[in-house]
């Protein structure tokens, strides 16, 4: 790896006023934003437009003649196209086609970092990808986007970014670290702590436990969401193979 | 212990909003308001009032005729009696007086803590003292106060919060916890973790090591430092042996 990355450091929660600076930003909401924005561009589709309003999403969705999946409480809204399950993503559906997503969290955690930097979505099904993309740049951050848009502190979010710091550090180990990856680095066994989330066992009340399994699969796929343009309340992300 | 404890959460950094409900909430700055708070009653002051802002910290001070603390940066402001070291408290200065206390993070969270809910300050020196006195209210929070006026995290503070959080847990397993308790107890040997914090290299460089060993060392008093008064600002806390 040829990692230029100087200074790594993770977010518990997105920030509520300005971002710090940042070269490279990565937002993780693991259950499940970040994840099925990954699938959606590993099976096929030319971008994921994630927005960070349910009707803005709705309105893009039908400018673009896209696909609108997303979630309110886990499940998928009224006149939603699909839920927001990244187990449930078809080639069928999605390839060739662009996709809008909405979400509680992650898509408003993508905006906002969009508007604060180069920003990604990663999750722990491109870990890897994720780490490589994120290395190439010099002073890094990752962002956890947390529950209740982003006030309350998830635990599976900051788990796959501390999975994320023990590999990179791993890999470069002289990179200067801010306190959130001290923290994150402290931690054992991450993905495993993941699975105890209280968002894990509200999707396994709702019959989603399949989605936990899946979206705690390290290194599925070899492809980072990375937004190539957004506006207010929107980003679009194409796949960049890292 | 007669704990009443149901459940239990760390907040990483003071809500930038609406804090959650609680019926009690401790705040953490350990490095070092509310360490300094907590020696102040320990060595005989009546009462420390937690101020939010510099210039209403000297009117409270003059107004009450009281000694006034604090730091920016680290080192006392011009004009204040005494900075913000928990070792240099002097009975023979704070005892039965009133001490005023502004520092940059600290001071404020327990402003905020104060008008969310009952609120104390708490730190390692005051730690098993801490923990009875949450223990005797049902739903509780630890809340770090963070650094750059709470909007960025401090490892220190929830290393702190980590180590109350796993003394409350060994002392009470039925309680519920949130996905902040659920990090802090995932985490192996909290107060040696804090040491590597940024704040603690930042008084290293000015010269106070003293400090961070100090303020690390658990269960030096029985004291809890409690709010017993607030207005916009300001927090009035007085000793509570627990």
């Amino acid at each position: 790896m040829d990692a230029v990355v100087q200074f790594f450091e993770v977010l518990p929660l997105p920030p509520a006023g300005r971002w710090p600076t940042a070269d490279a930003i990565a937002v993780v909401d693991v259950l499940r934003a970040t994840t099925t924005a990954t699938m959606m561009l590993h099976h096929g589709a030319k971008a994921v437009i994630a927005v960070a309003d349910r009707s803005l999403a709705q309105a893009i969705a039908e400018e673009e003649g896209a696909i609108l999946g997303g979630e309110i409480g886990g499940l998928r809204p009224p006149g939603f196209d699909l839920g927001n399950s990244p187990r449930e993503v078809d080639a069928a559906v999605v390839s060739g086609r662009v996709a809008v997503l909405f979400t509680t969290n992650g898509t408003r955690a993508l905006c906002a970092a969009a508007a604060a930097g180069r920003a990604a979505a990663v999750a722990a099904v491109n870990a890897s990808a994720a780490i490589r993309w994120l290395a190439s740049s010099g002073n890094v951050i990752v962002a956890c986007a947390g529950e209740r848009g982003g006030t309350a502190f998830a635990l599976e979010d900051f788990a796959v970014a501390a999975h994320l710091a023990q590999q990179l550090v791993q890999q470069v180990p002289e990179v200067a670290l801010g306190d959130g990856a001290r923290l994150a680095l402290a931690l054992p066994e991450p993905l495993r702590l993941a699975r105890r989330a209280r968002h894990a066992a509200e999707l396994e009340a709702l019959g989603l436990d399949g989605d936990i399994a899946f979206a705690l699969r390290p290194d599925l796929v070899d492809l980072v969401p990375v937004v190539v343009n957004h506006g207010e309340g929107w980003a679009r992300l194409e796949a960049v193979h890292a």
